[in-house]
C-alpha cells in the first residue's frame, strides 16, 4: 500500500494522528474508570526530559503519568501516556533493518495496569503503542504494537469468556485470522518460565504490527484500545461486592507476588525501560501496592485456590466444549 | 602453586572439603541465628534432583533450604545450602577459558537473606560459594566467589562502621589489599542503577577467586562466611527493641521493594538460577515476606527516612573524619 505523501510528511501525520487516538485514549479509560470507582480520582504527573537532560542516546520525551490510589474499587490503577524521540535508533534495534540505521525515531504509547481491591476482581494490563523511526529511504518505517491481558485469582469461565469474546470481536474486522494469532502471541508472552505457568488467561499480545498499510494497522491498535473497558468494566461490576476475608486477601497478595515476577524478571518494555533511562516512577506503577511471598506455599488440594492452576495454561476458551 | 596430587584427585578433594565447610556453617549460622530469635525454629526442605529428572545440560543436584518464619526477631530468614553437577560446561561459561570446554562441573554454595521484624535491624545477606570444573587438563579449573552486605532502614554510624570492620578483619590475615577490593566490588555489584543507589551500606563481595591456590583462595572464603554473624548480630542485639510503629513499619515495607527490584532485576545468581531451571522455591525464598510499592514515594525532607538517601552510595566507613 502506498504513501501519497512524502516519506517524512506521512511520518509527522502518523505521529499526530497516534498521539491525538492514544491521549484520547487514556482519558476515555481514566473516566471510565473513576465511575467506576466511584469514590478514588486520578492524580496526574505531567513530566517532561528536556533536552538538557537527554543521555548520551540523545533521547528525550515527556509524559501524561496518572494513577488512582485507595479507591473503593480500585486499590491502584496507573494509566500511562508517554512520547519519547531518540537521535538515532541504536544498532542492536535495526540488525534486521539496515534501512532504519541511525534514523531518528519517536515511540509512544498507552499502558495501564489495575490492582483491584477485592480479589474477587481480576488484575489486568493493556497496552498500545507505535513505533515511528524518521528514515526517508523507507516507507515500512514504523509498526504498532498493544494488547490486553486479564490475570484473575478466583476465575470464573463466564468472566474469561466474555473477555476472550470482547477481545475476539474487535479485531475481526480485520480478518479471522487476528484473535488466534494475537491470542496466542499473548499465551507465549506472558509466561512464567520458572513457575511454568501463564500470568494470567490471557488475551491479545501483537507487536511489529506493519502489514496491510498504517490505516489498517492503525483501525486494529484503536480497536484493541477502545475495546478494553467493554472487556474489563462487565467483570467489575460482576465482581466487585463478592465477600471476601482475610483468607482471600492472603491469596491475592500471594498471587500478586507473580505478577511482580513477571514484570521484573521476564517484560521487555519494562526491562528496557529501565535500562535505557526510561522513568522508572512511571514504569514500576505496574507493581502492586502490597505484595507477599511465602517461602513453598501450596494451596490445599480441591480448595478455590487450587483451581487457579487449572487457569493458567494456554486454552481455547472460544471453543464449545 | 602446584598441587601434589594429580588433577581428578585434588577436584574431588576440593569439592568435599567446600561441603564440609558449607554444610557446617549452615549449621552454625542456623544455630546462633534460632538463639538470637529465640523463639522460632528452621524447618528444613531436603531436596534433590535425581538423574531421572535432570534436564539437557545434564544437570543434577540437591540441597538443604531451611526457613525461619515469624520469629520474635526475624520475619523470615531463609539460609540455603545448594550443591549443583553439570556434565558439561556451557559453551556461554567457558568463551575465556577455553581449556574448560566440556568439562564436567560441580558447584555448591550457602546463600542466605534476612528479613528481621523491627524496622530498625538491617535486612542483610550473605554468601559463599564455591565452583570445580573437573578438567584434567588445567590446574586453574576451580575459584571461589562469596561476601556479605547489609541494607538498613534506619541507618546507624556504628552499626555500619561495626559491619564494616569485621569485614575488613576477615580478609586481613590474607592481605589488606583485600579489604578495600572487595568493599568496592560490593559496592558496584549491589547497585540499583534505575534508582542510582546502592542496596544498602555495602561490605564484601568477590568473584572468580583463584590467585594463590586452594588453601588461600578457601581461607579467604571460610572467614567471610566465619564472619558473618560477629558482623550481624551485635546489629540485631542492639536495636531489636527500638520502639517503632506503624510509620516505621510503612517504611520498611516501601523499602523492602528495591529489595525485590535488585534481585530480580540485576542479581546474577537469581537470574541464572531462575533461567537454568533451579529450584524457584530455594532462589526465591531472598524475597520479603510483604512488601509494598508506592508511586512517586519522597520522605519528608529532614525526616529520619530521608536520611536513608545519604548511606546509599559508597563511602569509606572505616576513615576517621
Amino acid at each position: 500500500m502506498s504513501e501519497r505523501t512524502s516519506p517524512s510528511a506521512s511520518d509527522s501525520a502518523h505521529v499526530a494522528a497516534a498521539r491525538e487516538f492514544f491521549t484520547d485514549l487514556q482519558d476515555r479509560i481514566c473516566a471510565a474508570l473513576e465511575e467506576a470507582d466511584g469514590t478514588a480520582r486520578f492524580v496526574e504527573d505531567a513530566w517532561r526530559r528536556g533536552e538538557a537532560a537527554t543521555n548520551a542516546q540523545g533521547l528525550s520525551g515527556g509524559g501524561r503519568t496518572r494513577v488512582l490510589r485507595d479507591g473503593a474499587v480500585f486499590e491502584q490503577a496507573g494509566v500511562n501516556f508517554s512520547e519519547v524521540s531518540g537521535a538515532r535508533l541504536p544498532g542492536s534495534a535495526t540488525a534486521h533493518r539496515p534501512d532504519l540505521a541511525d534514523a531518528p525515531w519517536t515511540a509512544m504509547g498507552v499502558s495501564l495496569v489495575i490492582h483491584p481491591r477485592n480479589p474477587y476482581v481480576p488484575t489486568t494490563h493493556m497496552n498500545v503503542r507505535f513505533f515511528q523511526a524518521h528514515a526517508a529511504t523507507s516507507e515500512r518505517n514504523w509498526w504498532f504494537g498493544g494488547g490486553f491481558d486479564l490475570t484473575p485469582f478466583y476465575p470464573f469461565d463466564e468472566d474469561v469468556r466474555h473477555w476472550h469474546e470482547v477481545a475476539r470481536e474487535s479485531v475481526a474486522p480485520f480478518g479471522d485470522d487476528l484473535y488466534p494469532r494475537f491470542k496466542q502471541w499473548c499465551d507465549e508472552y506472558f509466561f512464567l518460565k520458572h513457575r511454568n505457568e501463564t500470568r494470567g488467561v490471557g488475551g491479545l499480545f501483537f507487536d511489529d504490527l506493519n502489514a496491510g498499510g498504517f490505516e489498517r494497522c492503525f483501525g486494529i491498535t484503536r480497536n484493541v484500545g477502545n475495546a478494553f473497558i467493554d472487556a474489563y468494566l462487565p467483570i467489575v461490576e460482576r465482581r466487585k461486592a463478592t465477600p471476601s476475608g482475610e483468607r482471600e486477601r492472603d491469596f491475592q497478595l500471594y498471587r500478586r507476588g507473580r505478577y511482580v515476577e513477571f514484570n521484573l524478571v521476564y517484560d521487555r518494555g519494562t526491562l528496557f525501560g529501565l535500562q535505557s533511562g526510561g522513568r522508572t516512577e512511571s514504569i514500576l506503577m505496574s507493581l502492586p501496592p502490597l505484595v507477599r511471598w511465602e517461602y513453598a506455599y501450596a494451596p490445599e488440594a480441591g480448595s478455590a485456590e487450587a483451581k487457579l492452576a487449572d487457569y493458567l495454561k494456554p486454552r481455547d476458551w472460544l471453543v464449545e466444549r
